[in-house]
C-alpha cells in the first residue's frame, strides 16, 4: 500500500485525492461477462493492456480465459513480462535497431509477436533475431480502411510481401491483424455492423489468398470493445483486442450494443466554494483526460465539470441551495479510460464503497 | 541516467522514442531573460513549478534569482522540498484532515506559505499548526475577475475575512494572491493591458483597505507568462508566478509579448509509411497532450500531425516524393507545455544535438 493512512478497509472517502477508483464488483463482472461471450468460441480473447498497463489486470483476465495480451508499446510488453506475462503480441511496428535489440532480448524470455508492414523491417527483425539463435513470430499489418494507421492494404498484393517475408528465416509468419480501430465509436451498431462485416470480408480474402499460395495463417486478429460482438463472430477471425471494456468511460457508455459497466472513477475533493453558482475541483488535466472530452460527475449528475487548468476543474452549480462546500469529495466518469489510466501511478480497488487493494499501474507512461 | 544506451554525449537522435527534450541554450537563455526582467525591480519573480514538475530546473531558476517557487499541489511541494527546495507559495486552497496533516508536517522543512479563501479551513489550518507547535503563513486568495477559480471577490468585505482570519494564532497573514489565470492568451497585447490594468487595479483597492484596516500585507502575488510584462510591473504587486516562460509550447509561442524560445520538443519515430500520402509516428496522447491542440511539427512545417490514438499519431504527407521512412526521427512541438511533460518521466537535456543529462520529472503525477 502506498500513502499515508491507506490501508485495506479504509472507507473510500479517507482517500487522498484526486485518486483513480476502481469498482471491483464492476470489474469482476466485466472481466466475466467478456469472458463468457468467447467460452464456447473458436475465437479466444486477447485483451489490450494498454487500457489497464498494469499486470496484476492482465494476469485476472488470463485467468478467465484470454489467451495472452496485446500491448501497443514494447515499453509496455517489457513491463508486462516482469509482471508474470507470457504471451503477448505487439501491435505496432517495431523499427528501430535500439527498439528491435530489446524486442528480441525480451523474446528470449515470453512467446512474443510482433506486427510488421515494410520488408526492410523484416530483414532486420531476422537479422537481430537470428543473431540471437531466435525465431521472431510476426503477424501481417494489414490497413482496414480509412488509410488511418499502418498496414499493407489487404488484397493479393499481401501475396508478394509473404513471399519476401518467409525469405527471412529469423522470422516465421504466424498470421494477419486487422485492427478495425475507427469503427469503435460508429453508432447505431446496424451502422457499425454494415462496414465492419465489409471490412472483415475483404480481411478474409486476403487471408484466402495467402492460403492459396501456400501460407498457414494460424492467427487472424481485430476487434475492440466496439466491435468484439461482431468481428468476434466473424468466420475466420481467431483473436479479439479489446481493452476498454474492463473498465469502460462515458464515451464507450454511449455506444450501443457495449454493454459493460464503468468501473473506473476519479475521486476528488472540493477545494473551494466561493459562491452559490460555483465551486473548484482538485481534478484538473493532469488527473483526468480531455482528448474524449471532460469527465462528467457521477455522485452528482446535476453538477457540471468545466475545465479549470492543469490541476483544477470548475464545478457549475445550478441548484444554488446545494450544500457543496470545501472538503466535499465527488466522484467524475472519466471520458476516455486509457489516457486517464496513464496519468495516475495507482488503482485504488474499491469493493462496497473499502478499499480492498492498491495496483500500480506499472506500465504507466511506458511509451517508448 | 536511464534507459539503455543513454549516455552523455550521444546524439539525440540515437534516444529511444518518445522522448521529452529540453534544448539547454534555448533554456538557459529563458531563465536568463526572465531574470534580467526582474534584476532590478521591487518584484520578485517565483515561477511556477506545475509546469517543469523537476527539482532540478526549480533550483536553477532560484539560482537566477527566483526568490522561490510555487506548487499547484501539495504533492508538487512535497517533492520540491525533497529537491532541496524551501520557499514554497502553494496556490491552491489545502482543506482536507489528511492534506493539512501532510502540510504542517512538511512546513516544518521548508519555508511554505498557502491560500486561503475560506473561514472554517483557516480555523483548521490554524488548529493543526497550532498541535504541530508552528505558526503557518497564509494569503488571501482574491477572485480576480470571470468567476473561474478560487477566490473571495476583492474590494472591502476582505476586511472582515482578515479580521476573522486573524483571531486564529496558528496562522500568520501574510498578503495577497490575485492570479488572473484567464487573462494569459489574451491576443492582442494591448486587449490583455486594459483588462489585467483593470483588475489589478481591484486588487490594489482591496490591498488598501487592508492596510487602512491595519493590516501589513507584504507579499502580493499573481501574473503568468502571458501578463508578467503587465503585473510585473504594476506597483504593489511584488511577486509573479510564470512558469511556461521556460519552455514554452506552440500555444504561448503565438502570444503578443511573450518573447521566449520554444525549448521543449517531442522526438518521435516514424514506424509506418504505408503510402505517399501517410506515416505513422509513435506519439500518440500519452507522449503529447492535445487539451490545447495537436503538437505540431518542428523538424518538418510541412507534415500535418493528426490523433492516431493513445500511443500513435498519423502524419499527413502533402508532398508525396518526401523520403519518409519507417525509422526516421521527427521533433514535435508540444501544444501545451505543462501537461505534456507531466505525461513523461524524464527531460532529455540536449545541447547542440548531443545529449548532456536526463532530468528526472519528480513530480509528475503529484497531483494528490
Amino acid at each position: 500500500m502506498s500513502g499515508l493512512n491507506v490501508h485495506p478497509g479504509i472507507d473510500v472517502y479517507e482517500l487522498d485525492t484526486p485518486a483513480l477508483l476502481l469498482d471491483l464488483d464492476a470489474f469482476e463482472r466485466n472481466i466475466n461477462k467478456m469472458a463468457a461471450f468467447f467460452k464456447d468460441s473458436p475465437v479466444k480473447l486477447r485483451p489490450h493492456s494498454k487500457t489497464n498497463k498494469c499486470p496484476i489486470i492482465a494476469r485476472k483476465q488470463i485467468e478467465a480465459g484470454a489467451v495472452g495480451i496485446c500491448c501497443q508499446k514494447l515499453g509496455e510488453a517489457e513491463v508486462m513480462v516482469q509482471g508474470g506475462i507470457r504471451d503477448i503480441l505487439i501491435c505496432t511496428e517495431i523499427v528501430t535497431p535500439l527498439k528491435i535489440s530489446r524486442l528480441v532480448n525480451l523474446a528470449k524470455h515470453a512467446d512474443l509477436k510482433v506486427v510488421v508492414d515494410d520488408i526492410e523491417n523484416v530483414r532486420n527483425l531476422s537479422e537481430a533475431a537470428g543473431a540471437k539463435g531466435i525465431v521472431l513470430d510476426v503477424l501481417i499489418d494489414i490497413n482496414m480502411g480509412r488509410n488511418n494507421r499502418s498496414g499493407i492494404d489487404p488484397g493479393s498484393s499481401v501475396i508478394k510481401f509473404a513471399q519476401e517475408l518467409v525469405k527471412h528465416k529469423g522470422v516465421r509468419l504466424r498470421g494477419l491483424q486487422g485492427y478495425e480501430g475507427y469503427m469503435m465509436f460508429v453508432n447505431p451498431l446496424e451502422e457499425r455492423k454494415r462496414e465492419c462485416l465489409e471490412i472483415m470480408g475483404r480481411l478474409m480474402e486476403t487471408k484466402t489468398f495467402l492460403e492459396r499460395a501456400g501460407f498457414n495463417i494460424e492467427i487472424v486478429t481485430g476487434g475492440g470493445t466496439g466491435t468484439y460482438m461482431i468481428t468476434g463472430r466473424y468466420p475466420g477471425v481467431n483473436e479479439i483486442q479489446a481493452g476498454s471494456y474492463i473498465v469502460m468511460d462515458s464515451k464507450y457508455a454511449t455506444i450501443e450494443g457495449v454493454d459493460f459497466e464503468c468501473a473506473l472513477s476519479i475521486l476528488g475533493t472540493v477545494i473551494s466554494r466561493p459562491s452559490k453558482d460555483r465551486a473548484v475541483l482538485d481534478v484538473g488535466f493532469k488527473s483526468a483526460s480531455t482528448d474524449s472530452g471532460p469527465p462528467s460527475f457521477k455522485s452528482a449528475p446535476s453538477l457540471e465539470y468545466k475545465s479549470g487548468g492543469d490541476e483544477l476543474g470548475r464545478i457549475v452549480i445550478k441548484d444554488p441551495s446545494l450544500p457543496l462546500k470545501a472538503g466535499d469529495k465527488l466522484e467524475l466518469w472519466p471520458s476516455h479510460c486509457d489516457t486517464t489510466i496513464n496519468l495516475h501511478d495507482n488503482y485504488y480497488a474499491i469493493r462496497k464503497g473499502k478499499l480492498e487493494a492498491v495496483w500500480p499501474i506499472a506500465g504507466r507512461g511506458k511509451s517508448a
